[in-house]
């Protein structure tokens, strides 16, 4: 059996995969991925995810330069999430400039802006 | 807007919520929130999941005891994925008795599972 039939893809033949900084452990973002675009990061070295709203394969930084360089594969124990150890380079994950999509913390019944926006969109795309 | 509505919920209701040691940064986790759980979690105080195999709650730790006490919640720039800061009781996540549900690593085209077994599982439930 191939490593990719070994993933439980859901009905709509994806997986969440979730990127971690390999060095700080910071988790970046979660997307999701099919069965190409996991064979493709594996193969190309990079995080390669699908986009839901675009239904294309999204090479994670082809517009922003803000490539995921693959350090580690991992599968969850029932088959059905992926972590990624990534580089991130321009040390910006996410489309609002910041270092993680992860930005919004609950405090008190209110989602809280708590990290810095390191670089202008505008800028960016 | 009540914070739980700032939450965008899939067509099952439920958002992804990503569990992440708060001391090592291991990711321990995936499983699934509807609003009820998320509620919840911030009300208790630990992790509440939502089971989609059981379809109902499910708090962490309610039969193993490795319970999720919370140190944070954040959300996604998409408001629709949540990170958890953990601390993770017994220091075992994963129904296999292991740390974490990522044990298994990708190698050269396999799924290697790296991770050792803390405890025997019967010995958990």
């Amino acid at each position: 059996m191939s490593w990719l039939d070994a993933v439980k893809w859901d009905s709509d033949g994806l997986v969440p995969a979730i990127a971690q900084d390999y060095r700080s452990g910071r988790i970046l973002m979660m997307a999701w991925m099919n069965r190409e675009a996991l064979e493709l990061t594996v193969t190309e070295n990079r995080a390669i995810y699908y986009s839901r709203s675009r239904q294309k394969l999204w090479r994670k930084g082809e517009e922003s330069g803000h490539v995921q360089n693959l350090h580690e594969v991992r599968l969850d124990c029932d088959a059905d999430v992926i972590v990624l150890q990534v580089e991130q380079i321009g040390g910006i994950a996410c489309h609002t400039g910041r270092e993680s999509c992860f930005y919004k913390v609950w405090r008190d019944g209110e989602w809280v802006t708590v990290d810095p926006v390191l670089k202008d969109p505008h800028d960016i795309y």
